[in-house]
């Protein structure tokens, strides 16, 4: 059995082994796998190129299940290829199975988790780039699409991106079988409606019907031939498709079938064929070479904003490793990734103003191995929120930079001031949050995020502040560094970036009251030297800690919540911002926020009062 | 002077006092406001339909700076229409100034803070929906868009979104003056690419040479012709109009001009034109009646998932208040915002798979005094974090539900499971984050998100839990519930949600044990009621602390904070999520992540050793 009668016995078979996945549990999403197993039937047996027994071989075409819930119909695929056993099929949803509700990379041959819809595409859109320009092989990217998904921004990024840059290594497949979780789509069966749309960003669009095998045969084909942009596969299908309880009825989204037995029997039985997937062409990834060199390094007494130093720095890494790659959002003249582009430029992508784009880009170029560091303004990352917490489930080793935090950056206003950004970032699974102060610090975390696996962040600042680190010194991620200490210090003040210079200011100032202070430069505020800080309140018996970020969330929440599990009481006082900020000069909006110097030194002053009471 | 002249001698006024305005703090934009400037020359002079002296007056044109980094064009157009000085218009940037470096609504003509890119068009979108559905009035919106930001996938949300309500009411005006930030967009010059996607997208475009006043006018009356369909005009421009020393030149973003003075000589001096705008006519909004009755009751016994609760309750109060509105993301069988729906459908907005757009649409229909309440999958609002952070920058009354938290969601696994969404929520500018455990404190909750004013977040469980509270309980924002309490209490279980259920169960395993644990309901997360805390530690010396969330900034951390600063030291155990959760059954997914009533009751114990050590 070959050619059309095998795609369409295979294709009732991954309907028939959806439904049985979706009634061990009772759960997930059969009819969503339903419609679309006849695009996916084609693809295995003729199209797809990927080697299962090494799911690292580089040159493995990726499949990327953007509508990620529909699971049973990846898992049956994985069947189907020999992948997983039917037993293991019959896991499906079951606590301790690796395939769970929505893929993640748990499974491996699974690239990016997906299940957050709207995210495949753009993730395919990073590996595709990672094809061309990175790796140089010529392995695909096939991405399943629900037609539900088209109505998130992020996929009209991807389309933007894709088009941009000539990922004729994509082909992206829209199984519209018009129903969405509680209803139809805006757009029904409109394909012309997808298609016209991808046009215009400027892809090639096929229309088919999706259940039409020998349509689809001849749809990839000419995916496969396009040269020099990417094509969409705008498929008509049903969903439910085959079963007459469910099919193209609505109220079936995310439901186990009701009768599995009698569906399957409609679908003439239970089936096991076994399809032969074709294995890559043998390939090696491109390597660039690289020219060496050291990092950079500044002087004490010099003044140097920490985002000119990640450029600097991020330059230098590019020049002794060729796997650094960087992707900046449109704003590398403010963030210094333009250092990096200038350095590497075939190592540079810039992603325009589309910050979820360029996130899930650098997600899908670390899924082929690449270092990737992704840089915007702090405030502006929000916008990725999303793609880095989905990038944590796939246990990405993505590196981000955000300049332009806090009211220091002065008159843009608060629209440009990332506030949130620790907060939000440290709530990541597994994240690492640093916050340098200083050039050669900024060097030294760089290069340790670099070396670090998973998700990171750099906090970058504005301003430009004086030089506080010898080239030397060494900095690591859960580290921190105690800047003023002695026996007689009677308060500790805890900051990081711009305010560890306001910390030092007000320790000055104190100093000449008679005051001794210690001061803690907190870089690394997850993880966080829970040791320097309970030895510290131990030690001075009162803390002050200052940030330019909101209350919540940040370094007061942090240095509190070490202390509460210590059981250390001290007097505490947290200083950050707490009113809405305007636009003026840095060092106003410092003062105007409670985060300066002066402030400092008058939350030591009432402090020491309120303990004397 | 009137028409073409008037227009064109305007323009040159908006140019030379967005140069001036600039050269104050020698910062802003000045270059991106000339290349508009004609544009809305001849907007404000015969479109724009507006009573300044009545920013409240609810028939007026709505004027969106999309482009908000265009700010001093805004703000000599407001100098122009004499709603502000030229004196005032002279404080651009400087500290304490409402002429903030972006717009923002402490500005009284100003609706929506903007300045992160991609968002006046969906938030113009919200407000083109009010004056369909629910204003019914025929003011215009007004959306002044920069190209670059074209890249946001927020923007074609809003394109999708426009077109499929038929907003005729919504003129975009992109302001095609090539230049991004750092360098040319992707489509530089190419009118046609904006236009055929947005033609794609179902919106009438229209290209026009943006410095040429008649081709302006001339589109500005068709757009305002256009039926059914809302109107896009791509205009050629070129930044920095006017000026030689950069018109048309790159890296003049966001700088002042060097020579101001010789630049205001070369557009022929300063002008004193004062426009007399039109005004609207008058025009009442809408008012929905209706028809009265009580919130929902549930009786103690029942089970009854939280998220339901929030359904029946917000279509109860839909049918006592007419300024309720509800917005859901295309899963509102999921959230139950679906029997909102059912009974107030014309109050009700099907936003599909666009959280941006959902989260956008409600800020601006709150410009209009709506009370809209969107709701989503909690994981999903992650989607729209930098619209909730530029809402709260609006003081935007924006009311958000976010369903399906935590592990506790099941089988569907980390993708769709919320657990950074307290830490992200609290850290935003006023918010209240608000966590109940049981239907009727979820309607009692409800009622108390719609009469604060803020941003609010409530966040409802999937699984269904017993009712704990009888319909006449109270409950306030910031307030918590003590459910257990006792003089003999040796421990204080925190919880909220989901593991209130799991603290009540591991009270009563306590006690057969002998151990009597005092159980707190910390419902409202942000603001806290430290005092109930306090108390609690001080009486108990012990608390543990449950919650379905990640470790990082959640119930735990808030718990640490108030200790710490009140300086409580009690022995102190945080049980959170901490590792990467897979699917399964809901009570084991909250045993595996170690936050069921079994390990709540196994770190009571280890707290009493570790004290007793």
């Amino acid at each position: 059995m070959d050619g059309p009668e095998l795609w369409r016995e295979l294709g009732q078979q991954l309907r028939v082994d959806s439904i049985r996945a979706a009634a061990v549990t009772k759960s997930g999403h059969p009819t969503s796998s339903m419609s679309a197993a006849d695009l996916m039937a084609v693809l295995l047996a003729k199209y797809l190129r990927y080697d299962f027994d090494e799911p690292h071989n580089p040159a493995n075409d990726h499949l990327i299940f953007s509508k990620g819930h529909a699971s049973p119909l990846l898992y049956s695929i994985y069947k189907a290829a020999g992948a997983i056993t039917d037993e293991e099929l019959l896991t499906f949803r079951e606590f301790g199975s690796r395939l769970q509700g929505h893929p993640t990379p748990a499974i491996p041959w699974v690239d990016v988790a997906t299940g957050s819809l709207g995210q495949g595409l753009p993730f395919s859109v990073g590996i595709g780039l990672a094809g061309k320009q990175l790796d140089r092989i010529p392995y695909r990217i096939w991405c399943l699409c629900g037609d539900s998904e088209m109505a998130e921004g992020s996929m009209w990024e991807a389309f933007e991106h894709a088009a941009f840059y000539g990922l004729d290594n994509l082909v992206a497949i829209i199984d519209v079988n018009k129903f969405g979780q509680r209803g139809e789509t805006m757009h029904g069966w409109d394909l012309d409606s997808y298609a016209n749309r991808a046009r215009a960003f400027g892809w090639h669009a096929i229309e088919i019907d999706g259940h039409d095998v020998e349509a689809i045969d001849e749809a990839y084909g000419e995916a496969a031939a396009q040269q020099g942009q990417p094509t969409v596969i705008v498929a008509h299908t049903l969903k439910g498709k085959g079963v007459k309880e469910v099919e193209d009825k609505p109220n079936w989204h995310g439901k186990a079938l009701d009768h599995p037995e009698e569906a399957i029997a409609e679908l003439g039985g239970e089936r096991n064929i076994l399809v032969e997937v074709a294995k890559p062409e043998p390939a090696e990834p491109h390597r660039f070479e690289v020219s060496g060199g050291g990092l950079p390094v500044w002087e004490l007494g010099e003044e140097v904003a920490t985002r000119r130093a990640y450029g600097d720095a991020l330059a230098a890494l590019g020049s002794t490793r060729g796997d650094v790659v960087a992707l900046d959002g449109e704003v590398s003249n403010s963030t210094y990734a333009e250092i990096f582009r200038d350095a590497h430029p075939d190592r540079y992508f810039e992603m325009y103003i589309a910050e979820q784009q360029m996130v899930a880009a650098a997600i899908g170029m670390q899924t082929r191995g690449w270092k990737p560091f992704a840089s915007s303004f702090g405030a502006f990352l929000s916008r990725a929120y999303d793609f880095v917490r989905m990038g944590a489930i796939s246990d990405a080793d993505l590196k981000l930079c955000g300049s332009h935090v806090g009211v220091s950056i002065g008159p843009d206003g608060p629209s440009q001031m990332a506030l949130e950004d620790i907060a939000s970032l440290r709530a990541v699974l597994g994240s690492v949050v640093l916050y340098p102060s200083d050039p050669n610090q900024t060097v030294a975390l760089l290069d340790a995020m670099r070396q670090h696996r998973g998700v990171s962040y750099l906090r970058t600042t504005r301003e430009k502040t004086p030089v506080l680190y010898g080239p030397d010194e060494e900095f690591r991620i859960g580290g921190s560094r105690t800047l003023r200490s002695d026996s007689a210090d009677e308060v500790t003040l805890v900051g990081a970036g711009i305010t560890l210079h306001e910390c030092l200011s007000a320790a000055d100032e104190l100093a000449g009251k008679g005051i001794s202070a210690r001061v803690i430069d907190l870089y690394s505020v997850k993880p966080v030297d829970a040791g320097a800080l309970i030895a510290a309140a131990r030690e001075t018996g009162a803390i002050v800690t200052v940030e330019d970020h909101w209350a919540e969330g940040g370094i007061g929440d942090v240095t509190a919540t070490v202390l509460a599990e210590a059981g250390v009481s001290v007097a505490l006082e947290r200083l950050a911002v707490t009113e809405r900020p305007g636009s003026g000069p840095p060092q106003a909006l410092l003062a105007a926020a409670g985060i300066d110097a002066a402030h400092i030194v008058a939350a030591v002053g009432a402090l020491r009062e309120a303990v004397r009471v």
